[in-house]
């Protein structure tokens, strides 16, 4: 490996670049940073310039360019296996439960934004959203209570820094009253690099109103 | 590994099914098939018995149950590393398009469903379903022009599996008359498991109205 570059948008608002900047970081991976602000709603022609699809997160590794979450985290697990549990079983769940994340809860996703920076709020959210707090839920009940915790296969993996977005949304707009659920996300939010995050998203500038809920 | 058990659901029209089932056939990794029929337009409730989501492709190792067709591939390529390009950098760029298949194409997904037994003809289709299609395209043609074919990197893989549905797609609706592209379809239509999976379609008896379109 090269240096690594990671792009990424604001922290207040991209969920997406949340997810490997934590796991890069709780991994003890050097990178530098490139963040590249939203300039239209939730997306920026100007991304175009170093992603394929338009979209960031973007990993850049000397010549190689790499998109898309999910395949960088594959990418660094690579040559940082500690990105996934070490146990087989809990292996394959954690890659179920991140595939489930990539692609679903989209009531979740658009009704309830991840904001950084957010004073807790409830605000009212469809069945629909009800629905993926509810599977969200039990996905990580289940985890922690195979694992025995701290984290939702033990250690910290990649699991958790895919639901990293979710837990700022639970915390925000005040999803859960579940006491196991709030301490896994107290666990979370505890973290160093969540907080560095979160303390970067306070000093940026940009305000994106469609995200504003 | 334990004798491994695949829940799928229609041939003809389970495009998530076909993914794990081509790419398990092509590895030669054997397995029992639970063939679950859909009951209800795109589901089946009785799915819950045995996956997590309620959706298919579930993977049975014993007692281990996969669900996500990204989570079973990767699971598969642990033990059977061919799964995936050998080349660490052709490796990075299938697994970023079978995530950007595994979470997008909505529209081309939802106006053009697989349909394994469905004579070819064209249909109306929206922008954003004609933006989808040029994406896959864009993606397909670099590939091999990258890879110099006859599969997208080279010998099959887990990304030519992900993009096999669109294979079907794109040829049943006539979205492509691009020379390139139509010879990559037809290298992957004459691949012996994709025709035993179409033989097996055309011998099933349900209609899933909602399907045919
Ligand atoms: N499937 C992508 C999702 C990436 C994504 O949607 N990123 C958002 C920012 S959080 C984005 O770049 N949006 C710009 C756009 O859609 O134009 C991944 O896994 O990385
Ligand atoms: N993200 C899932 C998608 C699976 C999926 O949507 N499967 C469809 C059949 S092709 C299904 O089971 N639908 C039933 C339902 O949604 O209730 C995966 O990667 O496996």
């Amino acid at each position: 490996m090269s240096r690594l570059t990671l792009f990424i948008a604001n922290k207040t608002y991209s969920s997406w670049s949340f997810r490997p900047w934590l796991a890069m970081r709780m991994a003890g991976i050097e990178f530098d940073e490139e963040l590249v602000p939203f300039s239209d709603g939730g997306s920026n022609p100007a991304f175009l310039a170093f992603s394929p699809t338009g979209k960031v997160p973007v990993l850049r590794d000397g010549d190689l360019v790499i998109w898309e979450t999910l395949a960088i985290l594959e990418y660094l697990a690579e040559t940082h296996p500690a990105l996934w549990p070490a146990d087989m079983s809990a292996r394959a769940r954690a890659r179920a439960i991140s595939s489930e994340m990539h692609a679903g809860f989209q009531a979740l996703r658009s009704e309830c934004p991840m904001n950084m920076r957010r004073p807790r709020r409830a605000i009212p959210v469809s069945a629909a959203a009800q629905a993926d707090v509810a599977r969200i839920t039990e996905i990580w009940t289940s985890a922690l209570a195979q694992s025995g915790g701290p984290f939702l296969y033990g250690e910290f993996s990649a699991a958790d820094a895919m639901f990293a977005p979710v837990v700022n949304r639970f915390d925000v707009y005040a999803l859960t009253e579940d006491a196991e659920i709030l301490a896994y996300m107290e666990r979370m939010k505890a973290l160093p690099p969540y907080q560095e995050w979160a303390d970067a998203s306070r000093q940026e500038p940009w305000v994106v109103a469609e995200e504003e809920h």
